[in-house]
């Protein structure tokens, strides 16, 4: 992950968002953050439901300083969300790290923990722009190419927007790190096995009219990386 | 997923894990639960820590109708894990789904989520069991081949069990559903691009020790799709 040519712009911990434990892990920087949250897709939301957590898998999109979340206006779990504190995890696994000892297996990953209050969105043209923002996140130029959110559908839709000012990132790379005894016995293979994600082919739907070609927007994706 | 040849048992929802919205998506199988825990190795686990919820990524293993964890006996998250109910997320994203109306885009995906009060395993048989059975599900195969966890890495090791009595299972597959007026315009493409992880060729550790091969526990994993 390279960050290099970015402004270093230091995030503000907290102590929830101060690593204690494998501190060579932690990013401190915004750039940092900005990476993970724009190479996922995916994130995991931690509210608080009838007095206990509960986690919710979802998209979302990132504009600048704020994450946006969307779901349905009936969906208890995302009103829940409104109601205090949440924590979104952003989690990239990169491979896993097979080392001499059991306990100093681990995996290469990055990870991302966002803590805050989030916000119902609610100007209208916030609204939409936030729900293109999230599309646009998850599958780049096919807003322009679909048809918009109608009055219905817009009214029964809750965008939430999350600050992004309290967060931690961490991330490992490399070898496994094993004890110095372990490595000089030799008795077992050490390194990592890497993983990433890939599209495959595009398969149109069953349902699609006769002539209508595969969008470069889709097609291009098809054969890259999915995870940068 | 292909659940057919198992004996069917019903999950036993309560209302936190019922879920109401897209019912159709519902799986209410216990193999079905087994099927989405097998087939990944990372969850998302949610604890209440000082009043918030938090998120946290980690490895698991199951084993019958317990899933272990396991973290360091100094991981704060994880001991506030035991203080009280946790959220288990397990999520697989098997495509993106590309409609013509922006707000019927979807993932397909297999996710299950588990809510419990889980405990620490204190006996010394189960403490190592459950260690093998974690690393066996992320690195199947190796634990036999590497050192064991020894005293002090045992006394540092936190291992905590979740039952999997309430959960809830969603699966989404397939095509788009558009509206039919939208399917009748004919203006967009629309149909799924899959997504899948792999594992690419293993790289051996700059401290391996010469002539140790690559063994086939982690050889045989390359080329072959990671999550199933």
């Amino acid at each position: 992950m390279s960050v290099s040519a970015q402004p270093r712009t230091p995030l503000s911990p907290t102590p929830r968002s101060t690593l204690n434990r494998s501190k060579e892990r932690a990013r401190g920087d915004r750039a940092d953050l900005d990476a993970v949250l724009d190479a996922a897709f995916l994130c995991h939301l931690g509210v608080l439901l009838g007095g206990t957590p509960v986690v919710i898998p979802t998209i979302y999109g990132r504009d600048g300083d704020t994450v946006y979340l969307h779901g349905s206006t009936g969906a208890g779990n995302l009103r829940a969300a409104l109601a205090g504190e949440v924590s979104l995890a952003v989690t990239l696994v990169d491979g896993l790290v097979y080392a001499r000892a059991a306990m100093h297996f681990s995996a290469n990953f990055r990870s991302a923990v966002v803590h805050g209050r989030p916000v119902e969105v609610t100007d209208p043209d916030e609204r939409l722009r936030a729900l293109r923002i999230i599309s646009e996140h998850a599958a780049p130029g096919a807003w322009d190419t679909v048809r918009p959110p109608n009055k219905k559908e817009m009214a029964a839709t809750l965008v939430i927007a999350l600050d992004l000012t309290e967060a931690s990132v961490k991330v490992r790379t490399g070898d496994p790190r094993d004890e110095p005894d372990d490595i000089a016995a030799g008795t077992a293979w050490a390194g990592v096995l890497p993983l990433r994600q890939v599209w495959d082919a595009p398969i149109p739907s069953a349902d699609l009219s006769p002539g209508i070609d595969i969008p470069d927007h889709v097609r291009n994706r098809y054969a890259e990386p999915a995870i940068r």
